[in-house]
């Protein structure tokens, strides 16, 4: 073990927040406190970032006529997705897939325009912003999974849209509407695993060495 | 607070490795053991997916021929990347931007192929699959530090030219090159900001309401 090792009850707390967190679409009444949505930000913003460029932007909605638009968008964006889905349509149109009108705050994180400065680390691969996007997110999933709080991001939307009604600058663009807020249960699985969608692979399967192997093909199997 | 909130030393620990997680370039010799890295791939499997469509793959590098064709890789994008940055190349090419000879394991972090089968949540923005390859590379940060192990994320390559190497089908990418291992000690503030390469903004500059406003023109302060 390292020496710069935390202690094993400091260890496991970090590894049961990264187990217990779920992408949650049910919510129940309560609100978050300013103080705590202050501390998920401020865990945000200490995600690691490709050439420290910090690319992420945060927009509360506090608006009701707003709020109601985003959904709007996302309504519209569910339903065309299940249009390109063929046969698994009707089944995608069964799930419950966000929960922007029953949670507690909605934060659309985005990128930040002029983001063509920063050549760190981008050169070849540009979306590494987005890398660093979805590390501040993965960080408030984690500590608001500790905090006791739910969070369920959605990207069914038209960027360019949500980008409009939110009177986005060239540049920028939305990438996840983050839906915060207090739940009855956490569920014990990943929702689309309990709905049968799809269950968790054998991490066997994932894992290779040296070179690209050709993995077995998948048989879902409940986890 | 929530009922489902963790006790107060759980969530303090998440917290502590949120903050204390570095983009870690500098290595000491030492092995990760067996059990753990497999407890930090685990970790990564536990990620949240776009339609749980789990896209990540690890390429294990146990080949010393196979490490230093990599570094060769990035060394020579580090260059082209100098090249590209204008007056701030010769800061740039000061700085220590990887470890992969001295770290004790190295991973390839990849995007799976056939990912095209996946619509759920990626109709109007495929690149969510990156996102979640990002998240479950940030679960290995914070498992990596809890356990305390330092880890770098090195997007220094070109991506087709890494696939080659790698012998990665079409539709595969890579995305990151891990670098894991032991430290002599953790940096108490990123690298980037203690090198004077850029300062973490103020929290307040990124968090809006409602729509997009125009952020204060910033300005560099260390924090």
């Amino acid at each position: 073990m390292s020496q710069h090792a935390y202690p094993q009850e400091q260890i496991d707390a970090v590894y049961r927040a990264i187990y217990e967190r779920r992408d949650v679409r049910h919510f129940v009444a309560g609100e978050i406190e300013e103080k705590t949505l202050k501390r998920l930000l401020a865990a945000a913003h200490q995600a690691p970032s490709v050439g420290f460029m910090q690319p992420w932007r945060f927009i509360r909605i506090t608006s009701h006529d707003t709020r109601q638009a985003i959904h709007a968008l996302v309504e519209k964006e569910r339903v065309a997705t299940a249009e390109a889905m063929g046969e698994r349509s009707d089944e995608f149109m069964r799930l419950k897939v966000e929960g922007i009108l029953e949670c507690s705050e909605v934060l659309v994180v985005a990128l930040a325009d002029r983001r063509e400065e920063h050549v760190f680390g981008r050169r070849t691969m540009p979306e590494m912003d987005l890398s660093s996007v979805s590390c501040a997110i993965q960080n408030i999933w984690l500590a608001a999974r500790a905090e006791g709080l739910g969070m369920g991001w959605v990207s069914l939307f038209e960027p360019s849209e949500l980008a409009t009604l939110l009177k986005m600058p060239e540049g920028s663009q939305p990438v996840a509407v983050l839906c915060l807020g207090h739940v009855d249960a956490f569920y014990d699985k990943p929702m689309l695993s309990i709905e049968n969608w799809a269950h968790r692979r054998d991490l066997d399967e994932l894992v290779m060495e040296n070179q690209w192997q050709e993995l077995a093909d998948h048989q879902d199997q409940p986890d």
